[in-house]
């Protein structure tokens, strides 16, 4: 590969080499996890190319297929499985410049791939009353094409599911790594093709998602004297179809006040919280299940001062993977797991054998018809061991562990890579340019699909009867 | 009672006397059930009284306190349970002259009780682009009112859960039957205690209701070569969070074929059928998991043509109770029961036990947090031993029954009426002339209050830890 002669083929696309310059945008959030920390610190790619149109990401692809150079698509960076980490060098495709709302009609919206979420939702929410069914933590950074390459659900998912459901996705214009790529639109089926691929096999640059009704969702944090009974609240109001939600987290004690630095001072010693946000219809409902399960409500945002609204972050920047975040902000030695428990008892069980090393934190989900508790529970580390031992003890008590220690696409165990997938990066990345060892399918022909052991993403065949 | 000195006092209050008249005004859709047809078709009230105004109702139910007269609610007259079936004579209280809208507002409206559920959703799809959240099969007809007093979810519920659950009535106002009637906003939980009542325990006057968004639904018939294999499309289906549907009903064969006059045309001769009504954005994905179950598009509305639009019914008015009411029409022999399967190797058990004499028709729903099989199979009724037998076998192999073939609130099972309900009775109708007959609890202090087998309204209790 010559860097050289790739960048002597991109015209006046923008490009960046400063070495200090290249190596910060050869970084996403992979610092969440110690392991990747220690595994990724030290890659870079060599140059970051910007491109401000499609025609200009096809020119950086042909220069790319023709000069053999790695190519690393990247929206805000805000993913932590290291699916933005360049691993064979080469270039950095920041697509953030690609942002463009294409269309937004009624119940849909297009848009280009580095389209910021936050952004795209003030626009549909003024055009056309809707929003996005979901969105990640990072809302106020993210891209709508880094969401949908790494991310699987969010804030919203309590009510719509995740990217992985049929229909969640309605539309993704790729483009291909080729000596004349070339853009293709996946619709239907053919979405789960790219859907959480880390770009490995073709560089989104355009999407169509629905819309759901934008509501002024009321941010509200309750508090109970046991995480436990926190989270049978919690399960109820999941169960409740008529109780319109946007998140639903139980977050055990002391998450809340030792790291939530801005709400810490509404929350009592060794309260356990739930983070809600709720339509205003919904509001009243959840307040009377509140009560009876004698909880009570620490915060509320529609009946908040002006000085608290300017100084509190909005709820779901405690949530998800921001719960995380504060945490490590707090106390560098923190990590986290994604964990599914099947029942309440399982969170119960875990929380019993592993206390206060494993601070629970629950995303109260729907997914497949049924209320489930997907679990992002912090992990006071000590060493890679001990946190294999952890997913050991989940394992052994039947709950599922999509391990974010992994930055490759099978091991993390998020999506299973079947063979329809690996057949379409042969279509639109022949040579294997694209994200280069994410997908270790690619490498190892005789890699054993079944291998892994829980998918978020399943990939093509359920679908089959 | 003296009804000519009642009527002496409602001063201009329109009143009707006729006995043919008032005879046919005391009947709803009791003959659904050849049972209750049998044992109430001599009932009869001796006046009805159409007030235009609330106040014109507190004048009638004054009147009604002085001159000890029974007074019978009803709105359209579409229930099929006898509720609006005046077992003591007196006076049928028409409501459907409240039908003023009172307030439109994004997520929510107030209207009157009178007013017919089509044509608020037309005000409110108009004002705000919403619309409720479910309605009965019989939408162009019914009153607000009647639904709340004798409804308990319909079209929508695959969505919304039903009018049982927390949140899904916001408020309803009731004038209460006493010397000096008082009106009495109910809200939160209060709101149990006169839902599905059948109008014992206070005359609803006007309702709040959440608002869903609306959305041009497609209407979709899809067949099936074999039930089960429908039903497991069905449940499929009903699971994505991500797919946005309004209406699922499997109707086993020969339902369609026979009953459905103008629809029959589109289906071979033994195919089960789905009615199906999805939000554009769904319709994609909803064919693509139908083309993995092997199912058919027999017709869809939005590539009929005009006449087709022009001639065939909505979707909905093949689902919920129509199903009943068109196959009673083409055999008047045909009744129905109303059921509940755990899971699909239930509807499978029954469908083999009782085959052709049970033609078998569910509507997938979504409850407590679960998707279910709630049942409304049609059967070929021979006798009422024979359809007690039938709802014995059902009860032996774990299948719930909420018997539609008996006219009080408790043994229909629908609603336990708890201590808290028959308190509120006390105090908004003392003398007990609301709707008497329907309460068991009220003529029987001793009444066991867990005397029933299963309740779709569960009254107030669930809510506590």
């Amino acid at each position: 590969m010559s860097i050289a002669a790739f960048r002597a083929d991109l015209g006046d696309v923008p490009v960046e080499d400063h070495p200090r310059i290249v190596q910060q945008r050869s970084r996403d959030h992979y610092w969440y996890s110690p392991v990747l920390k220690a595994k990724l610190d030290h890659v870079s790619a060599e140059i970051v190319v910007s491109p401000r149109t499609q025609d200009e990401v096809k020119r950086v692809l042909a220069a790319a297929y023709k000069h053999k150079v790695a190519v690393t698509p990247r929206g805000a960076g805000t993913g932590n499985y290291g699916q933005a980490m360049p691993l064979a060098g080469g270039a950095m495709l920041n697509l953030m410049n690609l942002d463009r709302v294409v269309r937004i009609e009624k119940d849909r919206v297009r848009a280009e791939a580095g389209t910021v979420l936050e952004k795209l939702d003030n626009e549909t929410r003024a055009a056309v009353g809707g929003e996005l069914r979901f969105h990640p933590s990072t809302y106020r950074m993210a891209s709508l094409g880094g969401f949908i390459a790494g991310g699987s659900g969010g804030v919203g998912s309590i009510r719509w599911g995740g990217l992985r459901n049929l229909g969640s996705i309605l539309s993704v214009k790729i483009i291909t790594c080729e000596e004349g790529p070339r853009a293709l639109e996946l619709t239907g089926e053919d979405v789960l093709k790219v859907a959480h691929a880390y770009g490995t096999n073709g560089i989104i640059v355009e999407a169509e998602m629905p819309l759901a009704p934008a509501y002024d969702w009321v941010d509200i944090m309750v508090g109970f004297d046991d995480f436990i009974t926190a989270c049978r609240f919690a399960e109820t109001v999941a169960s409740q179809e008529s109780l319109l939600l946007k998140e639903l987290s139980p977050c055990a004690a002391p998450i809340a006040q030792e790291y939530f630095n801005r709400h810490k001072s509404y929350v009592r010693d060794g309260q356990s919280v739930v983070l809600i946000m709720a339509a205003p219809v919904a509001v009243e409902p959840v307040l009377i299940y509140l009560a009876h399960y004698g909880g009570e409500v620490l915060y509320r945002s529609d009946e908040a001062s002006e000085e608290e609204l300017r100084r509190l972050p909005p709820i779901y920047e405690l949530a998800w993977n921001h719960t995380t975040l504060r945490a490590l902000k707090v106390d560098p030695t923190i990590t986290y797991l994604q964990t599914r428990y099947p029942t309440l008892k399982h969170v119960e069980k875990i929380v019993s054998l592993l206390g206060d090393e494993l601070p629970m934190h629950i995303e109260m989900t729907r997914q497949d018809g049924e209320v489930t508790f997907a679990g992002l529970p912090l992990v006071r580390y000590t060493s890679e061991e001990r946190l294999e031992e952890i997913v050991r003890i989940h394992e052994d008590n039947e709950c599922l562990v999509f391990n974010p220690h992994r930055y490759t696409l099978e091991e993390g165990g998020m999506k299973r890579t079947d063979k329809a997938q690996l057949a379409f990066k042969k279509e639109a990345d022949p040579t294997g340019l694209l994200n280069p060892g994410k997908m270790v399918a690619w490498d190892d022909p005789d890699y054993d699909f079944n291998a892994g052991r829980a998918w978020l993403f399943q990939g093509l065949e359920p679908y089959a009867l």
